[in-house]
């Protein structure tokens, strides 16, 4: 079958692998349908985290898809073949301590796809282990009207909700949202989902802004830094907001997210960390600013998420602004790296 | 009137100074019946923020103060002249938008003692701005036998209890507590009285475990860093434990807080940062780890500790070991310094 592999930097290819097969009694095969590349994808398509010249071995890539499972072993009781799934970005049990207190990311038998001996999402089938506390049943089965909403559920608008979740956004709430990229308007959208009245986003990405205020936003501020932070502290009543979405995971946006958080505020963070610290210790020590958030427990957000993508009261899928049939899927990563598409659909 | 003068590194003296007068509308005249030595007093005694050979002009220190109201500005409606009172570690004016919303210590009216003209608390008066905000009357007046205990409220007990507050203690909960120095002990205390079911300190000063131990602590670990936290590790299942209060303020502290609190779960951190940075941010942000606390808004936590000291039901006095008059103040630095005194009281 075929199936996307990193030979290194900026090198993306589909290419032939062998057919998934079931390995243990707790795994699934699934067709994946719909499949979609992600901001952190292209981390190590820019060769972050790659030794010298890219992998020894061409490396498998991708970490949300949909699709129909084919095969379960003798372990899974559901999902049964002929059932659509999503699979949220990392795998995982549904029995372990965490898994049953909603942290499914430091389950004890999780683990990520694409490395380890198993699977990327962006191929044609996926090996899937766990498959019963790792898969989600989508009720309606397939519907195509729905697929690219249903498909965010695997992480990008479960990471938004994680992110105002994590800055305890509420009812009411006055919210700011540093970066513009699919999370951060995902964010958007789920801060607008959980009823905050006003919602600023920081961004200067006109296509983007323009979506994020279909999605609930009140302001945008395009500035960046000093001047950005001075002109959410004007729109927020000199001192800043209570809740801030931190979705993008560099030392600029965080400096930005402390800066616009009023005093004893929360910054709920979901862009994965590219700074080696958090800085500024001493101001949000003696300001009490509670840094919170991390990796998204998808998996636990679904079921609460998923009636109001079925029956269409969000529509995170507009974040998809390309789709791709999987021999193209090269030309979706150097799109998405260069910023002439938001966030790339990939169809096997 | 006598006062504590800070003049440089090690070398603080007891000397004259101008009787305080009321300057604004809203201050008081507190005479000072009970002081105390703060660890954070001790970072300016060693040297550490002074210029050069110390303070240009030798500076008032001290923060946590009980007394009795001398004098009142013609704004100040409560307290009154007599009144016994007890001032927090910060001043506020009760009234803004912070202060309504229980951070008095982010009052955009509010400051520190002993800078910017202020008085400090180690002598035997104090001019206390804004002091209707500020003061708390203490309604039995004057109760020797609890003295020690109600001073606790201005600084120590009211920190220990941000520390539990913030790592989300509550009832059933289980805590480690980072540091066996009075304000870890004060947020061992804090956390039984918030109905934690298993506590542990990390400290390896016996005397003061054994106060931990009085104060509901019930496991001790004597072992640092690694090997300390693979013991906290082995207490609580192996995972670590949801709630951790970090009572230091060290890299060293910081990274036992990190090591020992369990995926999803929060830090609690009230040690005064002698850290720049956060450190650990991807292994934070992969295990959901959140940072919260900071500077405690002990004003606001004063109504709700204050009468279960009234009672006796917490006895947070018992943190101080010594108590020397104004004229030995030195030595009581000295004594804290040195680690032969865990907290000194002063009696002006």
């Amino acid at each position: 079958m075929k199936a996307t592999l990193l030979h290194g930097p900026k090198d993306i290819r589909v290419g032939e692998v062998p057919e998934p097969a079931l390995l243990e009694s707790t795994d699934a095969i699934v067709r994946v349908t719909h499949a979609c590349i992600c901001g952190s994808d292209l981390w190590p398509y820019r060769g972050v985290g790659l030794d010298g010249d890219g992998p020894a071995e061409p490396q498998r890539i991708g970490h949300e898809f949909l699709g129909v499972v084919e095969e379960t072993g003798s372990d899974v009781t559901s999902p049964r073949p002929g059932d659509v799934v999503v699979a949220p970005f990392t795998f995982s049990d549904g029995s372990c301590e965490f898994c049953r207190d909603g942290l499914p990311t430091s389950c004890v038998n999780g683990g990520m796809w694409g490395s380890g001996g198993v699977d990327g999402g962006q191929g044609e089938a996926v090996r899937v282990p766990r498959a019963e506390g790792t898969l989600v049943r989508l009720p309606g089965g397939s519907d195509e009207a729905l697929s690219a909403s249903l498909l965010t559920l695997s992480d990008v608008f479960s990471t938004g909700h994680h992110a105002a979740v994590s800055a305890s956004v509420k009812r009411g709430s006055t919210v700011v949202v540093v970066g513009d990229g699919a999370v951060g308007l995902s964010g958007v959208l789920a801060s607008a989902r959980l009823g905050a009245e006003r919602i600023v986003i920081m961004g200067r990405h006109t296509p983007r802004t323009e979506l994020a205020e279909r999605f609930g936003a009140t302001d945008v501020v395009p500035e960046r830094g000093a001047e950005g932070v001075e002109r959410v502290r004007e729109l927020t009543g000199g001192h800043g907001a209570p809740h801030v979405l931190e979705c993008v995971g560099t030392d600029d946006s965080l400096a930005t997210a402390v800066g616009v958080v009023r005093d004893g505020g929360a910054i709920g963070r979901v862009g994965a960390p590219t700074y080696a610290n958090i800085p500024q210790s001493a101001e949000t020590f003696f300001r009490n600013v509670t840094i919170s958030g991390g990796v998204a427990p998808a998996r636990d957000y679904i079921p609460e998420l998923l009636p109001d993508v079925l029956e269409g009261r969000v529509q995170p899928g507009l974040v998809f602004d390309r789709t791709v049939g999987l021999d193209d899927v090269a030309d979706g990563y150097r799109a998405m790296h260069e910023r002439e598409a938001l966030k790339v659909l990939v169809r096997p």
